[in-house]
């Protein structure tokens, strides 16, 4: 079944000679420069949501984990996990999906594996995406390398992709429909490197845990303090009634659309104008800075005027939301 | 509750500097030479069984998967998609394995996810792994490059893990308890590679669907045929007579710690002693020849001297094998 799944809708999707061979692996002959190397399991419910599905969420997860290594994304491997019983339609729907997410990101699908498991012991369809892509010479992109004085961007409206998801969890209906953000980085990463090259310290996506996660890990791996300017971040309304419908901080909801960076304040103007004449980062925002204290800790500025320090969420605020 | 898992679990099992950096992706210097890359989800049942566990299999599946490209395996990916209630005692237990799996065969898991799926909705764990290696300059391993003539070599005694994981599922008891095969079979590789060189054309682990599946494969890549002398495949007695008992033909049961050579006849014997002096290859043993026709077909010269076509199988014989 795993074969005929690959030949009949795999294969023709996603074409490409290293995946023709059906090698037990691809071989590849890369660009010089350090690999980047990354994974991903999508489990995300539904599998078809305003914005997506789980096949466009797994190439755009996997191509952007590379992109926030500064490495330019070239080849994905692909391993689903599907239930017994998820109908074919779906899964070339999936797979068709895929290959046009791959298409846009100028990533090749090279290397897959099927494994089909009995009925209630998967749920429809589960993704595991890792991808590789190489670093170009003089990019050295960390979170350790956040520093006191930089500046703290992101490239658009947070928690879009999250309250998306929920909605159609819990049917809300909302006078706009909310579409998840998912979507490529690499391209707008690309067009902060080239204004800020090395100036350019952090990279991060704010996916799972959403942006407070993100920085709270990054201050406590530079041992720096991240302040955050409430009324600087980006937050549309539709999304902004919704979290305070369902008691949620935006902060700590999941975007796959978003990147926050974290540059050198020379250069934070300059990749701020190109993010905003980037089609993704037209809503991009200069949200905060680092500072030396608290040390390894997020701290907000609200709109009232005080400080709040932001912890990491503890248990998870939505489950299955990639 | 991911984040928790990283930290008590996977990193201190797993320890080495790329992980550790907890970035988006690892970084990486290879070594010159083409990249080989290659991915598996492990779904096997159950995840606990002679011979080894689901972790340790995760590990070695890719490993070979590479090794059989003829590539130096380098660096893992780890994608955990654990079902709510796994006592993590068992998750210890695995990525334990994983670790010791992983430095036998002398590579590093260097970058990691996990998702968290309710209760009914996966089956225990499922773990993908990813694997990168390099091709050293001069090594061409294809399917494609079976030539008649060529020698085809087994490494051992074939249908070890299939017999063995399904004993454990139905309870079967046997004089002598039969364990899983499941190793890195990557220094075998190696040990045929300083033999024979660019004559090693075509490696194979015949994993799921068996040595009648891979070579059908390879038949089919090549445009060839191959032919098989039954009697001199290795069998042992344990498994012969499970095989009888439970109506399987060990052509067609999973394999996971034994390769498939294929070999210019100018050196398929340096091949097999190579073997033979290895820990892993002692029962290894010359099975049968590649010829002009039927093209794409496997032929089998059967005990008592019949010629039978051996065709893929249809359906699966055993599910959740690996």
């Amino acid at each position: 079944m795993s074969r005929k799944l690959t030949e009949s809708i795999f294969l023709p999707a996603l074409k490409n000679p290293a995946l023709d061979a059906l090698h037990d692996g691809a071989i590849l002959s890369l660009p010089p420069g350090r690999v980047a190397f990354t994974t991903d399991s999508y489990v995300i419910d539904p599998i078809f949501f305003p914005g997506g599905d789980i096949g466009s969420l797994a190439v755009h997860g996997t191509v952007n984990d590379l992109a926030m290594c500064g490495a330019r994304p070239l080849h994905l491997s692909a391993g689903f996990i599907i239930e017994e019983g998820l109908p074919l339609a779906d899964l070339r729907r999936i797979v068709a999906s895929m290959a046009q997410a791959a298409a846009v990101a100028g990533v090749t699908v090279v290397t897959g594996d099927t494994k089909v498991v009995d009925r209630g012991k998967g749920d429809q369809i589960f993704i595991n995406t890792a991808g590789i892509g190489v670093v170009p010479e003089g990019i050295e992109i960390s979170p350790t390398r956040a520093r006191p004085g930089d500046v703290v961007l992101v490239s658009g409206e947070i928690a879009v992709h999250g309250i998306a998801i929920l909605s159609v969890r819990q049917g809300l209906q909302f006078e706009t429909e909310l579409r998840s953000d998912s979507a490529s980085l690499h391209d707008l990463v690309g067009a902060a490197l080239d204004v800020a090259g090395t100036h350019l310290h952090v990279l991060r996506d704010p996916t799972r845990g959403g942006v407070a996660s993100a920085l709270n890990e990054i201050a406590a791996s530079a041992n720096v303090s991240i302040e955050l300017e409430e009324r600087s971040i980006p937050v549309n309304e539709a999304v902004q009634g919704a979290c305070e419908l369902l008691g949620f901080d935006p902060l700590y909801v999941a975007n796959e659309g978003k990147c926050l960076a974290i540059v050198a304040p020379s250069h934070a103007k300059a990749v701020l104008e190109a993010w905003r004449r980037h089609p993704l980062g037209r809503d991009a925002a200069i949200i905060g800075q680092v500072r030396e204290e608290p040390r390894g800790r997020l701290v907000l500025h609200t709109r009232i005027g005080a400080r709040r320090v932001v912890d990491m969420l503890s248990g998870e605020q939505l489950p299955r939301i990639c």
